[in-house]
């Protein structure tokens, strides 16, 4: 296998910058560029201050070289980790230096690929480095330390020897399928079966609240026309990202960033207001607004206190609610600085919606409602006892196996034989196989570790 | 002193991220947070793989604990590097671990102040490590490999011997005051004070060539206009930079942009179009371009080969081309495409002056062009045989000191008695001694490490 280098730190400039280089020839490469100690001869784990020579003899930097033997490496390499100062000049000489010494530049993820290769990480823990670096609030780093050391790979396993159980069984039945006996236990079968698709499904189910901790749990929010949307986005994300006017029907377009509250990330929706309208592009809007408080975990209905028709609105908003029953609501009453609060005392007669009253002008409720996201979006987690899944081609795989497991099940009770049932069964193992990558593909594998950034 | 914390690496995602830890509890703190071997009981410049620990019991990563202890590190201070992957995430929460466990977060340049404090660098040598993280072309890359390496800072303890030498001479004179005897050999003053005045000249005369090489060397480029500045900018530049059109005038502010050829930094001015107007705004744009012109090394004089006017326009060129006599000029013809070469045989009566055909649009010439804005540069660099001042703070002291030696000179000419003269040479001595850093203030040392990059 060639020998790779990269820069391995941030784009940009620093105080210092670490250039990786692995592979077979990496120790030699390195001392061809290096005065200081031989690294060849240098122990693992060893760090070493030295001069990084140019061809000229002139020097390029003074730097520390860490040497990392194999197998012991995070390649499973030899491997030389040159930490420079970080000058974008010296950082990219240092590859080119080392690419024309005999290495060659390391594409997106080879490193992980390497690691995998090498079986230092399976394919769902070389996935968990990718999420662990693109991590951005505590729960999502959460998900990808899980998944990276592994415990999500060991829970698959588990699945992996449910599913060799039941093939097994259906193996004695076929060893024996010359003299057409029925020797596997159908109704052990069955049950086996049953409780595996439970699992799966189970698995699967996680799905949406997993890609709601990596992206965001989805917030919309909406409401009648000038209800104050675009203002609470801005304070929510504490920017003007949203143009405001006092004119109803600014917002058209689905305004849309995402905060993290708590070490939960939120993305919010920001959407056009709800109305009967004759304007075409709004009308757009209008439709937009609807699909994505269907697709939202939380829905924020906002409701305007200060409204002449705001009895009226209020109605409204309840009859829009129900669109949405997966949702958590929360009703919120806007512009909270511009009326007398004690002369307005809502009536509160469902108890089934949480109800905050704000001013995003004054901030006042403001983190009341920010606690009260994060309450929603919480129990939504918290439901998720066990794994949860973040990757939509663990989701994808999974599915693929749980259908063919059903057609297995499906197949027993209409009581096929057993080598077709085998087949649904093989087919199940083939699909959750790939998730921790004991069954991998070359185009599978560029899929994944194209996705990764280069220099990891 | 405190334990410092930061983030060393560039700022953003990457595959892996460094977050350094220095300082007299730096082990400790390092160990209050880490699952793996004692890092206090770690051998200097060790490597270890473990986990970062976060305070609810979690894994914040696994990751890779370099151990550099006093005074073999880059502060002179124990120093624990941690290797981690390159999230934000990480990144942040791993500074603010450390923090909540006795470290504080490092200011600007707090690392490099450190290794200056414990005397790992002078000063000069410090400021060579901004330098060369900033650096961004092979020359400049190379000023400040020397003066971080400390070979300017060994000239600058010669120049310190002379002037102690000098101070050594009245001194002498200076004992033996009371007896009114000159002992100093006033010749010999004379003459060393000569020589060292033209030792600091030659030093502070380099300081307009290593600004260029620092911030990159100044181009104008000038002419009449509509004959094709803007053109030739953006083909230097390789981007549409300068709004070209086929009005006179078109450019009327300085456009300034800088790009690197053959490891030369040049930084090119685009100018207003030189003739008479009416036009105020282009008046002031024609002003304007005249002083950039003063001010460059090099001057590119555009002359429009397929003007109608084109003879009387190279006469104008030749007029101008005075006003900056130590600049370097080129005569560019432009527009090489629209005309027949054969038949305009430029007549080359002087041979002091470069002169190119070029044509912007096909290419034609821009390579030879290049080549020669090279040369002038490098005409300018290797002038300088030794070393080249860079920074406009040791340009700043040198000048002081030689103007103070300047008085003395003239003091031994005038007779002055020896202490008069010795207070002069003192003062030369305090200038020359900031460079280096033998004398310092709190506000020099702040204004100089603010300048660098957190982490650094």
């Amino acid at each position: 296998m060639s020998t790779i280098a990269a820069i391995s730190t941030p784009p940009g400039v620093g105080g210092i910058a670490v250039v990786r280089l692995s592979g077979e020839d990496a120790l030699s490469i390195a001392d061809s560029i290096w005065r200081g100690v031989r690294l060849s001869d240098a122990k693992s784990h060893s760090a070493h201050l030295g001069s990084i020579m140019q061809d000229d003899g002139s020097v390029l930097d003074r730097a520390v070289a860490t040497v990392f033997r194999a197998p012991n490496s995070f390649t499973g390499e030899d491997t030389v980790e040159f930490s420079v100062h970080g000058s974008m000049w010296i950082q990219r000489e240092l590859v080119e230096l080392l690419c024309s010494h005999g290495a060659e530049p390391a594409g997106r993820g080879e490193f992980t690929r390497r690691a995998f290769m090498n079986g230092r990480l399976d394919l769902a823990q070389a996935e968990g480095v990718a999420d662990m670096i693109a991590a951005s609030s505590r729960a999502a780093h959460r998900l990808a330390v899980t998944q990276m050391s592994g415990e999500f790979s060991r829970k698959l396993d588990d699945l992996r020897a449910r599913l060799i159980k039941l093939a097994s069984l259906l193996e004695l039945e076929l060893d024996f399928s010359e003299e057409e006996v029925e020797f596997a236990d159908r109704r052990e079968l069955s049950t086996l079966a049953d409780e595996t698709i439970a699992y799966i499904d189970r698995l699967t189910s996680t799905y949406k609240v997993g890609r709601a901790i990596k992206e965001g749990v989805p917030v919309a929010i909406a409401g009648a026309p000038n209800a104050g949307k675009s203002t609470l986005l801005n304070k929510l994300l504490d920017e003007e990202k949203a143009i405001v006017s006092d004119i109803p029907g600014t917002t058209r377009d689905i305004i849309e960033d995402t905060c993290e509250i708590d070490g939960i990330l939120f993305r919010f929706y920001d959407t056009a207001g709800l109305r009967h309208t004759d304007d075409l592009v709004e009308k757009i809007g209008v439709d937009r607004a609807r699909q994505t408080i269907d697709r939202a975990a939380i829905v924020m209905w906002l409701h305007d206190l200060s409204g002449i028709d705001s009895e009226e609105r209020m109605a409204d908003i309840r009859n829009n609610m129900a669109s949405n029953a997966e949702a958590s609501h929360i009703i919120v009453h806007t512009k909270a600085d511009l009326i007398d609060l004690a002369e307005t005392k809502m009536q509160k007669e469902e108890l089934s919606y949480e109800e905050h009253t704000i001013s995003s002008k004054t901030g006042e409720g403001i983190e009341e409602l920010k606690a009260t996201l994060v309450q929603a979006a919480r129990r939504g987690i918290d439901k998720q006892a066990e794994l949860i899944i973040t990757n939509a081609r663990h989701q994808a795989a999974l599915t693929s196996g749980a259908e063919a497991l059903k057609r297995a099940r499906a197949g027993i009770d209409a009581g096929l034989s057993a080598d077709f049932i085998a087949q649904d069964i093989r087919e199940a193992l083939h699909h959750t196989a790939q998730v921790t990558g004991q069954i991998t593909t070359p185009d599978l594998l560029s899929s994944i570790f194209t996705s990764f950034c280069i220099g990891k």
